[in-house]
């Protein structure tokens, strides 16, 4: 037996999430079907963090236990071949039969990203929400942003509906920038996060730079612990995950894939 | 009567090409019904140039008479949001009524590009080629590039089943460059261009580069007016239709978008 951890992409346009559902089209179910055809066994994958509907990822992380004698080497032109053309595995490793994907991860780095131009972008639509409110000042969603960096009760950040009591996370970075005219992009990076947390802070720092919330209100929304006073729950499509890490966090400078 | 001309962008994926057929999803079709729909009358659209099935385009240009009141400014955003996702209009004009996107195109530019990496990228795949080849020299592709610029018989480059007497064409513009790390993008501009030229350009360009076919064969190539000496028509995804012009082509150092 061993234990294969990957990296992989998804454009989660057409799937039902991460997580396996009877009759819909997920990126575990996809996983494991591609899996236990090449592997001739049942496959069982864990990821790091189960991505909603319409989410996309270019860096889950998944395990899985196998006791297929395909050589490492192999491993990722296999399941680039067999895999559907809106997902592809970028990087295999064996790890320790110890390893999990969920539990052991330190950090995860997401990023939002809105557009905010007149005309709708065919090329890059699958990928980014459009922002139809007034223009996005992009000093004032940084201003915002600075203040959710660290540990707070992020109560008014999480969909009401989570049963989690602890609502306490630290986030390591709250990045707010234009990677072209007219789109922003939000990227967070935190030790853990809550149901629709990083939606619901781009929503709130939308807000903030479209001019209907003052940067301050970000601090007042915090310590209200209440859903009610945080913005909007954006679509899914504008969110990404980027990145699992699994040592301590190290803010590294500048790093914008 | 009035005549409009409007840049209009797509994702040709899931389009069979942009000329109208009974019972298919094409450009032309979907562009004539939502037109048809907000003029209430019936809407023949023209286009500069009939895309293929799969093929995109940033910047076609497109004709029609209406005798639509709406004000020539609120055209944009009522397209926008009559259309499908995967279309929009960048720009509306009111033309003079002689005015026709095909005959009075005085030159097209083309991007074709390609992904050369190990990996396949999840987010560009519906816009890159992927190329399964040797690894592309873009110096060398250069070269062969340089040689196609100017006026000539492009027999060995056009698909053996186009009807066309005459295929001397002029290309104005040749470029080979690397937008990111493994990514080849070829840009072709010039007076008009036969069926399948640029995807055989790029196929023959890629082959150069891939070390199957020396630089100088295109000359070769070309001199033969023989399709079969051409490299492959490469797939439609890689190629986007950039731009059509309606004044005599200058040369724009420089302009990558």
């Amino acid at each position: 037996m061993r234990k294969l951890k990957m990296i992989v992409a998804y454009d989660g346009t057409d799937f039902s999430g991460f997580q396996r559902q009877p009759d819909r089209r997920t990126v575990q179910g996809a996983l494991e079907e591609v899996l236990s055809r090449i592997t001739r066994e049942p496959v069982q994958v864990t990821g790091a963090g189960r991505t909603d509907a319409g989410v996309h990822a270019w860096g889950q992380v998944i395990h899985f236990d196998t006791t297929s004698r395909i050589p490492l080497s192999r491993w990722l032109r296999v399941m680039n071949v067999a895999l559907p053309r809106d997902m592809a595995v970028r990087r295999v490793e064996e790890v320790p039969l110890s390893f999990h994907a969920r539990k052991d991860a330190c950090w995860k780095r997401y990023r939002y990203t809105l557009d905010n131009r007149p005309v709708p972008d065919v090329f890059t639509r699958r990928f980014r929400t459009r922002w139809k409110g007034p223009p996005l000042k992009v000093d004032r969603m940084r201003q915002a942003a600075h203040m959710l960096i660290g540990t707070h009760d992020f109560t008014s950040f999480s969909s009401a509906k989570s049963p989690v009591v602890n609502r306490v996370r630290t986030l390591y970075r709250c990045q707010v920038w234009q990677p072209e005219k007219g789109v922003v992009a939000v990227e967070v990076a935190g030790n853990g996060f809550l149901y629709n947390m990083v939606r619901i802070i781009a929503g709130t720092l939308s807000e903030v730079g479209a001019g209907m919330l003052e940067p301050n209100a970000v601090r007042e929304i915090l310590d209200a612990r209440n859903r009610a006073r945080g913005g909007k729950t954006l679509s899914p499509e504008g969110l990404t995950m980027m990145e699992v890490g699994y040592n301590p966090w190290e803010e590294t400078e500048g790093e914008h894939r």
